[in-house]
């Protein structure tokens, strides 16, 4: 997915949320994720609570699910991530403050207020996350310990960010980071993000949480981006749902839409680049630059969150092209991600087109069996191995095909021959594992994720 | 779902398709499910091939996936159902002859061809069914074979209906018949069926295969039922219609629609009522009857099927009122039922609410989370445990709760407080039997269902 832009240099380095100048992180554990009878899957002492902040007003962009039962931290963040600044995030993991009513509300805006009257900022200039349990209130006392714990903590190294990675974790079984530096008006620029996933996972996400027509209804996930470059508010913003778009609203475990999906993007423009503004003709290549580098940033976090996904073994991109609309393309692939016969083949290994193709046939999307080519590849490789061409079974013996399938990644390639438009959605198996993690332990509240 | 109609006076009598009046039936083996390499799900001799015969020119009428990706049979049967008459059915397991091109086609026409020439009727009076992998060719030296055979073997007892119901099975663990008595203007009259379906359980059929707004999108199910009343072609075609909105295309166990989902009933007069038209106020409540006795046959298949799911350990109706319309209250009752994290939990006896709630909010349908009850029930019983009343907690202990779920067999009683309308599904859990039933066994392509 990143643009073919050979003026983009991006440079991996190390790191996340504390890559880029100016900014400050630190985790630590407070009890929200032992509260229950402290056995299962939280057992241990885990960090839960995290801050990020920026050491100077940054321009902030997010994006937060559309799902119609929404939780209280992305109401309190939807209006505070639409205003042009924000310097501060607090998020925490083990309670999701979904479904907790009036109480929940006040707790949300209690955790950013709190949090301003320890850094000496203004409440409405700090956003918060939360994932967990859904329907039990804040333990607050503990988060008020755990938010002043943290704030005395704060510090820019990588040490800490990776700290903040592993505090916001609930299913995932490791911390996601990415970051990148690159140029921008002759300025080092950086921008770093983390992430967690694991299970609920199919984001659609909008800058307001409304629902656009062109979004699709279909995980708690959680990604923090912070940069050092400058960029005007609406520009950033734009950026962001552009970025989300072409990554996280592009992923699907389970085809379930979480309450809390939150994307939260930072820019304090301590890196002294000129501001990157949409209309400007001089920040024009700048800008894709910017882009370029968001896009990778966000595509390899999303890819983890799947790569890391609940008993997730195989990690499938699938590719449909020659739709008649976008709509069509987004609704096939989405079907056939979907499809629990389909995941459950792919956990078996077994090419079982078939399957495919009945998903496609009750899929929204307009289809013509007799037109369907199907191919498998390995990840991003142009050479194709086709399981069917024109509807029809081709000559490549089981055995071949078992082969492609058996690899713990690959491509599906999925051509309906009837349109111009395209959609990729990155999707895993279904396999026992995430069965038996889903279905809890009715002896442990605790271990029940929302 | 049965109406509360106290002169639909219905008794359960055994047996089904050979039940009433003037039908024959049989089923043999031909060797269609073991081609493969014989080993896995299909080991052993199993019955695959089953004719199904009325001694006179029956009514007929027909239900089929409205998949577009749709198997040779439903295009032969889709026509031949549509016309005012009908003999016979044959119908195979073990190949869905779906995705087969036009091999396939002709192999479906022979299929009703070869009946015709072995029973002296004409081809286009018999339908065909198919169920079993997808992508295969039909084996038709065996199918001949097998039609031979069992004209040879037809006869009206119960004995040979129950090796049609038998034949049909592919993952199911049990055959699954019912048949019922009435009245119908003074005479006595019969109604009886057989159905199959295990996995890729969502129908949605039309009478044409063609899908109407108003249908769901989303096993093979097949289905096949006889009756000694004589019903003029449209009421019966209207009635069947009718039952299967209120049944089969009600259930679901995987969320995936089949290529292969097909209901035919026969009516084939011999029980000498005054034939029931529509349009009549003689035959107004033998209609009325007629339908009930319908509903409730149809009905009790289906939820036979969901019982007897691939690897399904719970039965839950999920109820839905107070929508805003049908089609909310279907969409609501969909998103619970197909969600993957709200399976799991049921497998796992746990009632967590907050995955409901997350369901139905990313749900196409309109909600508002302030105003939704949750409840559970015994199955049919008006005494509900709610565990949400407009959307805040009851005092409810999560003991008492999961006592509710940890039932074989719960209502999920949700009103949306919104509107007038309402939308039942019968849905199941989904459990690490089921992936490892779906995953296969690539070692043996024909353990591999379609």
């Amino acid at each position: 997915m990143l643009p073919t832009l050979m003026t983009a240099k991006l440079n991996a380095i190390p790191g996340s949320v504390n890559a880029p100048a100016g900014f400050r992180a630190a985790a630590v554990f407070c009890d929200i994720k032992r509260l229950g009878t402290g056995k299962g899957s939280n057992k241990g002492r885990k960090r839960d609570l995290a801050l990020m902040v920026s050491d100077v007003p940054a321009t902030v962009a997010g994006m937060f699910t559309t799902n119609q039962v929404c939780a209280a931290p992305v109401k309190v963040s939807v209006p505070r991530a639409s205003k042009a600044k924000a310097q501060a995030i607090v998020v925490n993991s083990g309670n999701a403050n979904a479904c907790t009513g009036k109480q929940g509300m006040r707790d949300a805006e209690e955790m950013t207020a709190f949090v301003a009257r320890q850094l000496n900022l203004k409440a409405e200039d700090v956003l918060v996350g939360s994932t967990g349990r859904i329907g039990v209130t804040m333990p607050m006392t503990n988060v008020k310990r755990g938010i002043a714990a943290a704030a005395e903590l704060l510090n820019g190294t990588l040490e800490n960010a990776r700290h903040v990675a592993e505090a916001i974790m609930t299913s995932d079984t490791k911390p996601k980071e990415v970051a990148v530096e690159f140029q921008l008006g002759g300025r080092n620029v950086r921008l770093g993000g983390l992430c967690k996933g694991a299970g609920m996972i199919q984001p659609g996400m909008s800058p307001t949480g409304a629902r656009p027509a062109s979004i699709p209804l279909h995980a708690t996930m959680l990604c923090f981006l912070t940069t050092d470059a400058a960029v005007e508010s609406k520009t950033l913003k734009a950026a962001l749902r552009e970025a989300v778009a072409q990554s996280f609203n592009r992923i699907t475990v389970d085809g379930d839409m979480s309450t809390n999906d939150t994307v939260i993007l930072l820019a304090n423009g301590l890196a002294g680049n000129p501001a990157l503004a949409a209309g400007s003709v001089r920040s024009r290549s700048d800008l894709l630059t910017f882009q370029t580098a968001l896009n990778h940033v966000t595509l390899e976090l999303a890819k983890m969150i799947v790569r890391d996904g609940e008993g997730v073994s195989r990690f499938v991109t699938v590719k449909v092209t020659g739709a008649r609309s976008f709509a069509d393309a987004d609704a096939a692939a989405r079907a056939v991600a979907n499809s629990s016969l389909v995941k459950t083949s792919w956990c078996g290994g077994d090419p079982n087109w078939g399957r495919i193709l009945d998903a496609l046939g009750y899929s929204p999307a307009q289809i013509v069996e007799e037109k369907i080519d199907l191919a498998y590849g390995a990840p991003g490789s142009r050479k194709l191995l086709y399981s069917l061409k024109k509807g029809q079974p081709t000559a490549t013996s089981f055995k071949t095909l078992c082969a492609a399938v058996a690899r713990k990644e690959f491509d599906l390639h999925i051509n309906l021959n009837l349109g111009p438009f395209s959609a990729v959605i990155y999707a895993a198996d279904l396999t026992e594992e995430y069965v038996d993690f889903n279905k809890g332990d009715v002896t442990d509240p605790a271990s029940l994720g929302g």
